[in-house]
């Protein structure tokens, strides 16, 4: 009884999800979903990204939390357009939310959009958003089972990362096991350890970026 | 649209969650729904608990995971009852599961049934299960900001715990932000930082469920 409802949910999730992608193809702005458990550092990962841009790539940012601002307050500290997204409860980010916080930004103006999901392994990766690419955050911190454990958001990543790689070795975390645990659900997702406290790892995730934001929105060499 | 269809989700749970808690009474056993994001530590707190529980404690455990039975294993290596809940994709247990795991446990020789809910900050804080007591549990590598993030899971605990605590130094947790957030939504709570890892700070969790599991079933004393 409770799937058919479910379905016709993700069906009108999915047609404004379309409507998003015109909009962002439109503007030839790349968005991206930022995944993640609450905790694994999206928004750290996001301040350090935003800090190794290139110079001409205009970056905005959606953030998408249960409640507060918090977030959304670093991120505007750096002069980066954000609006936030308050959920009132509500597990994950859904196509009509994102498309309600669209006027509050001038695409035209941007060449990238990260939209951080709210903080949780399972529900976001069920509900698209009109993003071209899923990038889902693990970290050092939580365990190296999280793979085994979740791999439906998994299995939809364009991008894994594994944040907070400078305490690798002090939580002995097992790669190899997280890896297994992707590549189960995922053949060829890039996976990529990194440290947003220290930069570690970021330049293959900066170089995948950037490729990408070339290939939706050439950057403005305006004199 | 999505409200009544939800409700009704909800009304049905409940229930079955009134069910489930007459067999416990019935068998004089205290539930708890243990509450976390992934990685927070919940395994690693109940195998310390188990470890620290008084002699003549019957404990058992049931283990909600969207996939993968690695933490039901490290529990059945300790020679505690355990059964396995893989939830397909679903992002928390409802009193349903938990109702037909039950045949598979001798509640009659249990005197705790701790219940390990799905990985989520958010959605498990919606689903009665029958259990007496919600037992939450943050960690200093998620940060302090979770309760301003997540307070709808803080506002219904009777336990919080902030795991990992030997790590709070390094990771300059503030424990009077993090109190303050818990505050706003739940007056009385007892806070309880501590480490699975060390078994720093287990002294008042385990009083307050040995004076729990005694009020409900008394500890037998079989010579």
């Amino acid at each position: 009884m409770k799937v058919p409802v479910v379905k016709e949910i993700l069906k009108a999730n999915d047609s404004v999800a379309v409507e998003n992608r015109e909009t962002f193809d439109r503007a030839r702005v790349l968005v991206l979903d930022v995944m993640a458990s609450p905790g694994a550092g999206k928004t750290s990962m996001l301040l350090t990204t935003l800090d190794r841009l290139d110079e001409g790539v205009r970056p905005g940012v959606i953030e998408g939390d249960v409640a507060s601002s918090i977030d959304a307050d670093m991120i505007a500290a750096r002069d980066v357009p954000v609006v936030q997204i308050n959920t009132g409860g509500n597990c994950h980010l859904d196509a009509p939310m994102v498309r309600s916080a669209l006027p509050h930004m001038d695409l035209d103006n941007l060449d990238v959009l990260f939209i951080e999901d709210v903080g949780n392994l399972i529900c976001p990766s069920n509900y698209k958003l009109g993003h071209h690419y899923s990038v889902v955050v693990s970290s050092v911190t939580e365990g190296h089972d999280k793979a085994h454990k979740y791999p439906g958001i998994f299995a939809g990543a364009d991008v894994v990362m594994i944040n907070k790689w400078d305490l690798a070795d002090v939580f002995e975390y097992d790669l190899d096991f997280f890896t297994q645990g992707v590549r189960m659900v995922n053949r060829d997702v890039p996976i990529l350890p990194l440290s947003s406290k220290t930069g570690e790892g970021f330049d293959p995730w900066m170089e995948w970026l950037h490729t990408a934001v070339g290939s939706i929105a050439p950057v403005q060499t305006t004199g």
